[in-house]
């Protein structure tokens, strides 16, 4: 497998899905709920899924794929080829803004990952990254980001991770936004990891994601020196739901150490 | 006094100021601390408001101005024109993103709103209102917002709201928390009251905002029926800071009569 071929036709794919969600606008959109009330889904997720699917399996037959809408492999380990694919990241922007929502794909082999996109959609955005070979924005290459601390950095986190809830002491995480120099929310993980791999926002930490939701986003963070791994400071598992931060050095060990206890 | 003439040199200056901050990228930013550490301001905030005003003066030398920064005139009422400007709303996104931030300008006669801008400098997308003749984006008519209700809103509120905090019991904000669709954040109130009026946040609130981040986007909200009123649902006092909330019809009323308690 020639990984330029590969990332040929993972970005061909990509702007041609993207194409067809820009065109889905003209058409009623069909929402849906999913496990629970505000976990949504249209039709347009899951043709998006369908599209990517349907595209890879001609061109990659021995490829397996793991969707967010779950039209793809039932995947139990990372062996060989496995694409792994949120085809709109942010749905419930897509939904109410028409905009800041993302196609998030990571392409592992045997576990380890090879290629990572994350592309916005409405902006015409393509972050990408390949092992070893760096990451990009629109095919201009990113500087490594720079070391940060807690005092001037600029966190991107939900409010719902500094009240009372299941995954972590609040507590902490009141003291750790007093303090930052500011907080962010954006409503999707791939736009929110492109925005610190972009050096706009200096960690990005979230209680429950999953593998789609960051796949993509964790090649591209490694190629820039961003630190990426779950809350308790251990590595992604990309076979189930982890807690997340995605941060500039330094920063990341004060974040985990010092302010995060898990319940 | 021609209103449109008046727009035409408003939306020019604008527009010319825009220049002027995106070509300041390749210079050095001089970064201070205003009353605390992270209200900052920089050399290209003064620089932007000192333009503004000498240019408001040459062609207007009867108009009065309050900006940000303090270069303008020492406002102590709205009688005549009155510009209220602030040449950079979203500072730290300024710094740290390089986007994500706008120019605000409100232009007031005898203490109504007749003109609105909000200039969202790195997308080039401008957002204004005339009184009594609609609001635009980009010169496209934006309709009028629709009712909303709490369960299937998108707000905008900042993670410090919701913890122990000198404004607003924090227990009512944390119940709109749990019960709205999902909460954003994005580190400019002009951005932010341009996301409402865009539909694509039902209500933005915060607890202290100045005259300059929020006096242009209330000439806009009004003409596409978003409600602008302070946390104790009275009118916006353009003399002092104030607690905000612009909204859908029906939210609104829901947020302030049911969920904020002020301290």
């Amino acid at each position: 497998m020639n990984i330029h071929n590969l990332d040929k036709v993972a970005k061909s794919l990509i702007k041609e899905a993207a194409g067809r969600i820009r065109a889905s606008f003209t058409t009623e959109l069909i929402i849906e709920s999913k496990s629970e009330a505000n976990d949504l889904v249209t039709n347009i997720d899951k043709e998006t899924e369908q599209f990517f699917i349907k595209n890879i399996k001609q061109n990659f037959p021995d490829h397996r794929i793991m969707g967010e809408e779950g039209f793809g492999d039932n995947i139990q380990d990372l062996n060989g080829y496995v694409w792994i694919l949120d085809p709109i990241d942010g749905t419930m922007n897509f939904i109410h803004q028409k905009k800041n929502f993302a196609i998030s794909l990571g392409i592992f082999k045997d576990g380890e990952g090879i290629l990572g996109y994350i592309y916005d959609v409405m902006a015409d955005d393509l972050l990408s990254g390949a092992l070893g070979e760096g990451a990009f924005f629109n095919d201009q290459r990113i500087p490594r980001v720079e070391h940060a601390n807690v005092e001037q950095s600029i966190i991107s986190i939900n409010a719902s991770w500094v009240v009372p809830n299941k995954y972590i002491e609040h507590e902490g995480m009141i003291q750790l936004l007093n303090k930052v120099r500011g907080t962010r929310s954006y409503g999707s993980a791939a736009i929110e990891i492109l925005y610190v791999v972009m050096g706009r926002l200096d960690a990005y930490v979230s209680m429950r994601l999953s593998p789609w939701d960051i796949a993509g986003g964790i090649v591209i963070a490694n190629e820039v020196g961003a630190i990426v791994t779950t809350l308790a400071n251990e590595p992604i598992n990309l076979m189930g739901q982890n807690t997340f931060i995605v941060s500039k050095p330094g920063l990341h060990g004060d974040i985990v150490g010092n302010y995060v206890k898990l319940k």
